[in-house]
């Protein structure tokens, strides 16, 4: 019942189907493999079982992607002026959510499957998990239109290969890219204009 | 003599004093702080003791950074479709060098100390390495000039992210930056003109 009024609410507020937020279990913040040999085992795969993965997983995922590791709010990546600029978007088979990284949430943005827009090559809909790294120019202060991209590109390469590393660490298979289908999934996320797709990174079990 | 030979050969070629180049030992490919804890203790520091890094602290950090960890020549960083068109400069009190992963060498590239150019800022000067992340356009493919320089910044964000990880690891301290004087660097280290800098990263002991 609470499920369907949360659609009914957001249907009629957005025009859109989204589904309920999804509370995250805390991050794993500690143990995992030593970093030496996480940075050894660093590699991109594109061949991912469909397995599910756990909100625990999700969550430790998300955390060492770009979640907050100081009590003043700073981050497990850097970013220019601490703008943190970069949201993650999170494509599941039950929806679209984006990563609140403060109330260690997925807020729900779309109650629909769109992983195959996460990718233009077929490899990727399979993984149970797309990351969609989207900068925020208008958080990025007053620089040039040109400055403002390049950091956005730098401070996604940042947060992207914590992911790598998280995923080399926890044996979890990864692979990002730049081939998105940007104008069809910036409609379904709804992002504004000044919200760019900037890479996608398919995260799941290796396919066995 | 070797040194005064070599100094010499590099002024004759090149019109530019270069000095020998470093074999470094072989890097530290185990061991290291757990993955999360690493990730919760990633920062960004802007003070640093003067005190010099080791050769073997600057393999393992070349080496996590962007070293080979694949028998096929892949490295601890992506790229786009494997094209490996960063090249990593080291600025010393020594002299300038850029990293040879494959040698596993420091390749001499001017004898002169030019670390102040690696940053606009004074704090940077003191620490003891500055990296100087350069993008190769000319290894970048057929892409449009834009995608090249999205790509040529993630991939800097890749690495540079190995190295905070590295330092949050070792107990070392790190900043990168994208202000840099670009034009005299450039010169300084004889950058052809499709060679872009995309970032500086500080390297040293935390200062006490």
């Amino acid at each position: 019942m609470k499920q369907l009024l949360c659609l009914l609410f957001g249907l009629g507020l957005a025009g859109r189907l989204v589904a309920q937020d999804i509370d995250l279990p805390a991050p794993q913040k500690t143990g995992g493999m030593p970093m030496m040999e996480a940075l050894a085992k660093r590699s991109t795969s594109r061949a991912f079982d469909s397995k599910d993965l756990s909100n625990q997983q999700l969550s430790s995922l998300l955390w060492a992607s770009f979640g907050i590791n100081r009590p003043d709010g700073r981050r497990t990546a850097p970013s220019a002026n601490n703008q943190q600029a970069t949201d993650i978007y999170v494509l599941l088979r039950g929806g679209a959510y984006v990563y609140d990284a403060k109330a260690n949430k997925l807020h729900s943005v779309l109650a629909e499957d769109v992983r195959s827009l996460g990718a233009t090559q077929a490899f990727a809909t399979n993984a149970p998990v797309t990351l969609i790294f989207v900068a925020d120019l208008s958080k990025m202060g007053n620089g040039s239109e040109d400055s403002k991209k390049n950091m956005a590109n730098i401070n996604v390469g940042y947060i992207s290969q914590n992911a790598y590393l998280f995923c080399a660490s926890e044996g979890l298979a990864t692979g990002a890219r730049a081939s998105v289908d940007r104008k069809p999934l910036g409609q379904k996320l709804n992002l504004r204009p000044e919200q760019l797709i900037i890479l996608a990174q398919s995260v799941g079990y290796p396919r066995p």
